[in-house]
């Protein structure tokens, strides 16, 4: 097993999806997933902090996305167009339905990683409030603009994920988004 | 102590939230709680499962509150307006800045109650969502309408809790809804 292999995190990470789908997030223990994986514990433990981290490695670089996406926006471009742009930088994100499906059971199934995926999420918030903030925007709008972009993103991966015709995901952003538009400013 | 106590609920409550503040909230048992308010430990818990629900008990006395405000809104009224009844209707419930701003201080300082929190809050939302769609408003309108509401609510709060000019609840809401309509409408 000393030998270098290909996409370790990969494999590590499609094993434990499926062994926590079929027998449960609690029941999975990471000597099987490394098993199923054909790689050692050792390994394993060379690129996840524990077997909860193989669901949450996403965040970080979901977050790192959004940042950089709101930082980057084009000087003149309003806070809700800055998240925006971020939203759909995000898609390239979300490719894998199957993937992104089954990790969604997992959580779901298991109260104690439904409050991880929240906290992330309140990170995300926080994270995309403060880059709005570095440019220029004052309160409440940067706090208001970046919880709205959650909530557009919440929803958008909410009808992706269950979405059978196919669509990709900057479809359902650009659907939310303009939802959001027409729900808060009707008459 | 077989005597009826007036307000017992209350003053666990208070007894709760002064030792969680001044001791740390893991620190702090139920017996010295039920001590502090002059009451015992079985009176405590006639009122409350555990410490943490001493925290949370209004989480649910605020799902009620929206989940009734919207339902009540007239039927013409749009679905952002009937979020922002609830919102109004909500003010009511946040008259004690120092209360919440101990309890705050309290969640902020623990994981746990911190990811309790978000859970609270994402159950709200989607509880908002399921009222907007008893009142015919579809998907992904519904949703929106509701995660834009919890962002206005969220904003509001902590707007009100850290301000020093004395401002009431409703006075944050009805700026973050006006500052909500503009971010995700402006040119």
């Amino acid at each position: 097993m000393s030998r270098w292999q290909p996409d370790a995190r990969g494999r590590l990470q499609q094993a434990a999806l499926e062994l926590y789908a079929d027998h449960g997030f609690e029941q999975t223990t990471v000597s099987e997933i490394a098993a199923r994986a054909g790689l050692t514990e050792r390994t394993f433990f060379r690129h996840f902090a524990d077997k909860r981290e193989v669901l949450f490695d996403g965040s970080d670089l979901l977050q790192e996305l959004f940042v950089e996406a709101v930082q980057d926006a084009p000087a003149g471009v309003t806070p809700i167009d800055a998240v925006a742009a971020a939203l759909y930088a995000a898609a390239a994100m979300f490719q894998r339905r199957d993937h992104s499906r089954r990790r969604r059971s997992v959580i779901d199934a298991n109260p104690g990683l439904r409050e991880r995926e929240l906290t992330k999420l309140a990170a995300l918030a926080a994270a995309v409030a403060d880059a709005l903030r570095r440019r220029g925007v004052s309160e409440p709008a940067a706090s208001l603009t970046a919880e709205a972009g959650i909530a557009v993103f919440k929803v958008a991966f909410e009808r992706w994920v269950t979405d059978d015709d196919g669509r990709d995901f900057a479809h359902f952003v650009e659907e939310s988004l303009a939802h959001l538009r027409t729900v808060t400013t009707e008459p």
